[in-house]
């Protein structure tokens, strides 16, 4: 290879590749949530269209989790895999996080689940069409809709609607903190992924029964809005008695008392290496950031 | 952020911060125990209500057994991760903990129980309701009890409901105590709790149709006394002929018979490594403590 | 303590620990094996005295796989965890074990199988009478004896069956190999029982509609022989055109073919570290020994 | 032993141990292949023949991404473990392999999945001719041939099918890529074998609907060319439109784009170590061939 050419390839690669850091971490979001959207709401589509011969709650909660798992070491080294929005916003209030940073990360995480949500579509657009006639249904036992976004249970109220939503986020974050600190018990460095699916598995399975435990504004609110543009309609906000905006708000409310719940309750009394130069200390920041949010 | 704004805030957290090492303790196993029982019952939950359609067998053994992980990871640096009476007597019988902690481990353990049957109670109240036409039944198909406490097969005698729950929490510490023996053959550092809910899932798969393979009696005894306070009244102690009592006490002779099981057929025969001062080493006090026991 | 206390405590504490190495590994295989068959086969005793409500195919393969994985952390650091004769008879074959800890390998084997089932059989005792009305059947749809040892499907033909248990056997022992070997790909230390029990989980799902894919003579033939003298008569021998005998001996076929292969396809073209001095290396005694089986 | 004997040991053995390093990786990749078709479509057969009462999607998804983990630790170390011409091709393609090595690869996985399967329906011939009578059927509900080959679902047209075949293989390598990748978060030393088997387990959990989500040309084009000589006839390639191309062509589209939206998306904008020397760097290389696939 010439050296003219040589210099030429690498200034291509060079322009290429992303100086900013967090022009990186953007695009890391948006690869991860779309890829645990076309995953994981996948596990969901080969359930209801095969009407679960080729799939069940089984598959869906533990290919799900996998899903996120998958996502998390495809985006993790570079922008912390955060994929969803409400453990965005928990990282950013206790300090782990620049608030700058947040709408970058929540902006592609939710243009993410928008195209992961295209690609399913393509993917079983063959099987969709032909599941109920051609009609793109959102309520039934020939519904569609399901497979994009969370509907809630007949019996289910509003009120216990936002509450299962804040509970099942508090609980997803008040362990993704402890599995992250690192003077806890530990996972063991590189099988943290793991981890959190084996604990979406747990979470699914055990709230999944109200309102489909979303857990995840970004997962939920762009594929709903994909399935109103690509034929379903704009019932999909209405149904429910306006369900839609519950997987939105209640997970960031979740988020924020999960991860206080942990450092109130674990972390803050954790014994200080040098108690006389706590305040000084770098790992003190965080807490007093986090305390600041409450008081 | 002034001297004075930041010397407040130290003290602040520092009046926060737990001095005490068995404060922290009790508070961690109160926490673990209150997850357990959110999630692991949370499963049980999801199965019955939905009738099946959203959970089984193997998502209330697999759920339940990642809840028992999962309340490990958040608890475990910080008192062990016991939730779970049975585990803190054999703990402290085979001197593994001080006996003084022991009422606050277990005090804690049953009040986290508590604590978590009434959350799981919040979070499905307008499915528990609607189940059957909102009745809290106790037996019958359309029982929502057993979502929290164990309930006997109808085939079971007591004498053969104690020998269940003294095998399986036999087992469940034969098998834990091989788990953290460093002579053996040792889970890698930091998936301790993982290797804990395989053997969960291996026991409920095993043990659990005589009569739900508590194994723990904070596990049983207080979300069943959550349910007589809650509406499904005292027949929840009165059914399966008192049964009640077997998954409290039961439990507690099964981990001693575990706990020395493991130590008389495996652990007294590891090779020291210095035979001659191995009365003075440190190692030995625990071996020496559990003769004691039996002798 | 008093000194002379002290001084006979631990003689007490010596004259129980086995000096002899043998003697300590002859136990461990024999709880272990013990182990594996009380929860393994529990887990097939859960799914048919439930009529699968509360079992199934998933929970009986995953939970005797995870039985294995158990048993073998309870005895790996002790006796290697071999926990079935056939593995036994092809570490000794290829020089890993020495031949004359095999009679006490395979004695402890067979005898912790038996006494695992006696177990299993207390724990189920109430649940196995009450099933056919207080009868103990062979075969049919009211059948226990398949709890505990494994019978062939109708269509099976004995070549057939043999076929069946050195093929799968041969697999079992294959990858085992693969494990272990450190110039291969390798698991890491602690996490070998695991993944052993992700190998049993593919082959009882893959090769276990045939007779039940027991690849272990201590599994199989200890609790026929239970069963035979627990009240469900010899024809547990007969039936199956007298198929008993084929997990027996096809296990330890297979068990040798199984490592033979390992070694001639991947093991031996592993590169020398000093092909000079291989005849006098430690690690060259292993391969030298094994060709000399076959030549 | 006599120095003579050993020495002849010693030069049989040197003249079976291979001395080509590519003849090695050649027979590790015919044995890799050949263990995963026989375990992997062996999960598929016991569902089939046992129709659905030993086996279901979840042995099939869990037990044939077992069989591909179990694969890749027999063959890692020695080959890599790629079992399939796909991932070969985007491993020359990007560099990672050097592309005179491709046919013997290719060949020895074509040959491996042959043989995998003929050695499959060996060990199931009792079952396979008693399921239907003596026939070997293709399509229907006593069709046997999806055993070994995937076939289209009912609705699918040959480009939804391409389709899916080419974004199911694209993930399969995308998350591969990042599994492998030392500057993301990646996977624990010797624990990618399960963490490529979780990947499986949610690739088939949500894109198995369509056509069986092969995402392999060997796993897929051999044991279909097995069945068309073993009696199924050469139908197998003419049913579902002549369906049998697609999962031959359409993988090596999507291994191609699956590497090249990692490497574009991710891997390009790590940062380098010493951005000055980057066109020296022999990391560099890699990423200045793979750009010059595209350009």
């Amino acid at each position: 290879m010439q050296p003219e050419k040589q210099w030429r390839k690498k200034s291509f690669k060079q322009r290429l590749a992303l100086k900013s850091s967090l022009a990186k971490e953007t695009l890391s979001e948006f690869l991860g949530t779309c890829i645990m959207i076309v995953l994981g709401c996948g596990c969901v589509a080969q359930a209801i269209l095969s009407r679960g011969r080729f799939g069940g709650i089984v598959t869906v909660n533990v290919g799900f989790a996998m899903a996120v798992t998958m996502a998390i070491y495809v985006t993790g080294g570079v922008s912390g895999g955060h994929i969803n929005p409400a453990v965005s916003f928990a990282m950013c209030l206790f300090g782990r996080m620049k608030w700058f940073k947040f709408p970058f990360y929540v902006g592609a995480q939710f243009l993410g689940a928008f195209v992961g949500s295209a690609i399913l579509f393509g993917i079983y657009y063959d099987g969709i069409m032909s599941f109920a006639g051609g009609k793109l249904l959102i309520v039934g036992e020939n519904a569609t809709a399901p497979i994009f976004a969370t509907y809630p249970a007949p019996y289910l109220s509003l009120a216990n609607a936002f509450a299962d939503q804040v509970m099942s986020t508090m609980f997803l974050l008040l362990v993704v903190f402890a599995l992250f600190d690192s003077k806890n018990w530990g996972v063991p460095k590189g099988l943290e992924p793991v981890a959190i699916g084996l604990l979406i598995i747990v979470l699914s399975s055990s709230m999944g029964l109200n309102c489909g435990c979303a857990m995840n504004p970004a997962r939920d609110l762009s594929p709903r809005l994909f399935t109103a543009l690509a034929g379903w309609g704009f019932d999909v906000f209405r149904v429910g008695n306006n369900f839609w905006w519950i997987p939105v708000v209640a997970p960031m409310v979740g988020a924020a008392i999960g991860g206080l719940v942990y450092i109130l309750l674990i972390e803050i009394h954790h014994p200080s290496p040098n108690p006389d130069f706590e305040a000084e200390a770098p790992e003190d920041k965080l807490e007093k950031h986090e305390l600041s949010v409450v008081m």
